[in-house]
């Protein structure tokens, strides 16, 4: 089957069903999203790709953007990161404040909110001009120059983030942080806050599909191996605790944010980011999980 | 290269790098096995296969074993199994008694010890001669028709098994177990108390390789689907709290036993089977995790 | 106000009260008690004790056997007991195994469950025929020279008694406990089986308000300061995760029993016995605690 | 024997013991006081007193400040406050933040930081001037007219008490604080940073043995009920997770402070107050939990 038609069929299936979950409330800026968009883009290596839907239309990728915040950080730290923040998957939400207190502040992994946190604290610490030097990286791997921080929307998640800002205090009093939690928060909350297409994203994101490769097939972003550790990480930790019920179910590494959108890398093929903005319990979309688990069953294209 | 030569290269390299960590000494039986015991075998699709060091020698597959087990309860309840059993990793081994009671007694995934009882007790309800058909059946997809439960393995667990009692008990008690904690014990410790070589085993799961089709290309085990998914389960859960380490640093589905031996799986292409009793101090064999990351290093094969 | 008048007008206000909560039905035998069963009974240290409703009829008094327990125990062995088990409350039921993993193994208390099976063990090692000659230590210090382990309730809740033995085999695998733990729930279930009258059990108990002496005033049945020690480890750890709640609202040390009845003291003053088999969610009697609430703010004695 | 006589061989008994433990290292204000001083207050009911050693040097009483805040609160609030805190013991410090989210953000007791907070939000809500109306409230019940807060300790708190900021968002997550987390915490440290000798906080606090009544016996700071429940909550939570030991070895109502000093209260007698900054690991005075315990046992006084 060709892959736009399978594209349209599924993208039309599943508008038809009926909504499930609500859209993010805690962010109030994320409540006033309409809350039946929905999109879709693949990009394919060969530079060719196709949409559905609302694929031109600018969403918060709010965690989605920690894989570029740990890529950047991999890229400038090595392997040397990884003492301060693991790579398992982290069970449950529930015990996430307990689990760091076993662990002494080491973060289960970069994907996890106190792992990000770590994450931005080590950019800081590397970068001269954090928030400025990291949108730059991101707009030279991407083909959206005019890509900014949405202030509105960080002020937002601040306005409420007190259990954000209860995890990033606790990590720093682990000693775990170099920088003061103020800084690493205002950088997180930023992190979380920019916004891009369906097509923008698929399109940034094909470097993982590409062994570490930019799309212009000569800037090489991450090795060979870290590239595919990355993709790694995805399969095992992307999705919270769904992170095994998506591997098991679509079979691809991948990374949700509470905007809605799903990001989803076939290696050596294609990136796809889905975007719907209303969440099943565990704040994963409930109908770019169910999109993008028929679409691989359509195709028979998994890892596995 | 060569596969038969990286695998010798790589054996020996690696034989000679001094032991670390120690046999499981918890189970008497697994303590008198000799430490220095390094066998590798990989198992083409295409029905070759090559062996390296003590290939050729029986070990116990201890919770490779649950793999097998997992198979058969799937080929016979389908996904309904999924309803007494979930698919997430388990996060620590620290917090599995409290795990299980936040979920209500319903395990994580099963191939942690909860999961894997409640596997047996769901084959136990299934199965006229639990113990014997499933032997049958594991016999029917292996080249050993000699197979069998090795009882001075099996009573050794059962006679210092007080955790795994504790477990079982406690699943009861949930009422996530319909026969009794007894019958649930003697069935898990025979299941993993299977013994085999690097060889048989890495030919006896060369289905998960095939999409799920038996050796003699005729008998289907699993469908592609399930076969799929038991790989993804492998992925995010096969190595107890050490699974995002493997994904990261192997980047294939692969399950460990405390036997020493690990099993990994490249979907289209071949399963290989790894046999040295140290264990590093997660459980898992210290130079197996060491071969197999070389070794998809080396060798640039992996999923991602 | 004279006390029979105060037992008697609190008797007939609160059993007026609308029944709230309902018997123990996770033994069986306990769910075919009585509901309505209300009976009390004070002994003053004098010898003088007044009842009102049904406090001559046995009732299976559960836990409360786990301070004769304590009792026999620490006469026996000493302050050297408390190396094995500890002296503080244990917060809530939720985090009980996990609490004993992160403890190693030693239980917070002796009265609650795993606590009270590590004080069976310590009777078992060091009695000849343990569950005869503690039966022969509470009829020393009791007026019921026929008092005797109800069979048909240890039976019971030996069938459905699956967490407790999750607990025992989990301390077992912690290396806490020297007899099996086939032994230590046999003694455990036999000591929870006991039973006799609010009249009986109010007398039994007067040694822990007159300083460790007997009725008799000639046995000494613990020291001064043993004695002591119980009724704090009581006033902090007799009633779970209601503890707080009982010495905040009654104010004296005490110990409940799911069949219904809390034990009080007022020291170098009196016990007291009330009985009421349905329970609040916490598993202490709803009437009991009422009683003794609304008992020590009409007399105002209370310890503090 | 005399009571000035028991204390004063006491001192000398325990001074002359070596010391074990360290001063308060976290909060860097409290790690310059002299870590030999030792001093003992003791106030009878009836105006009588007697010290021993340093008893009048001002140290900082820290957490014991929370029975004041507390007293204010229940003054003030009535039992309305124990909808937004309870009065059960935590179990340890080692799931503190677990508990908070499984009980919802509802902190178990007053006396731990994070009911203390709560306490502090209820009275910043309730004062018209809160810091300056506590003070005020504290100097009517107290001889010491000058009292004021140390701004360099709370400053010195604040520096460096990441975890009470991660606390006090995580209870403002789960919406139980009406107040901003800083409102909060800048009460919270000025709290704890109230300086009094041994005599003034054994004088301060004698209502408690006092059936609520002040010094002067005409104000009544407490009813009686509430009085003996605040003695009822120190006696199983005053000492976070020794709490049960020191109801245990003590037997009388207590609060410790990291600066050193705790307080005990014998109902219808006495308030003590010793002091002696070096910590044992729980974070108690090691000399003044060995001096409480020894003088409990000589004088044979205790509510037990």
């Amino acid at each position: 089957m060709d892959i736009k038609q399978a594209l349209t069929a599924l993208h039309t299936k599943i508008k038809a069903i009926p909504h499930k979950g609500s859209r993010a409330s805690y962010i109030p800026e994320l409540s006033h999203v309409d809350p039946n968009k929905f999109g879709v883009f693949l990009a394919h290596l060969d530079g060719n790709g196709c949409g559905v839907g609302d694929y031109q239309e600018p969403f918060s990728i709010q965690s989605i953007a920690k894989v570029l915040s740990t890529t950047l950080a991999y890229k400038l730290g090595g392997e040397s990161i990884w003492s301060r923040v693991g790579v398992e998957p982290s069970g449950t939400a529930f015990n996430s404040l307990l689990q760091l207190e076993s662990d002494l502040g080491i973060p289960r992994n970069p994907f996890i909110n106190s792992g990000a946190m770590v994450i931005c604290d080590i950019l800081i610490s590397t970068l001269e001009n954090p928030k400025e030097d990291f949108l730059a990286f991101v707009k030279t791997i991407s083909n959206n120059k005019s890509l900014k921080y949405s202030t509105h929307i960080a002020e937002s998640e601040k306005d409420v983030g007190f259990r954000n800002i209860a995890l990033c205090n606790l990590i720093k009093s682990f000693d775990n942080l170099d920088n003061s939690p103020e800084e690493v928060l205002d950088f997180y909350f930023n992190l979380c806050s920019l916004e891009m297409t369906c097509e923008e994203a698929a399109r940034l994101f094909l470097y993982l599909a590409n062994d570490g490769l930019a799309l212009d097939q000569k800037t090489q972003i991450l090795t060979l191996s870290q590239s595919k550790r990355i993709n790694a990480l995805m399969q095992t930790c992307g999705f919270y605790d769904e992170s095994g019920e998506f591997s098991f179910k679509v079979g691809l590494p991948g990374k949700s944010g509470v905007g809605g959108g799903i990001l989803a890398i076939l290696p050596e093929k294609f990136a796809i980011l889905v975007w719907s903005p209303r969440l099943n319990d565990k704040g994963n979309s409930y109908k770019g999980m169910l999109f993008l688990e028929e679409f691989t069953t359509l195709t028979e294209q998994s890892i596995f």
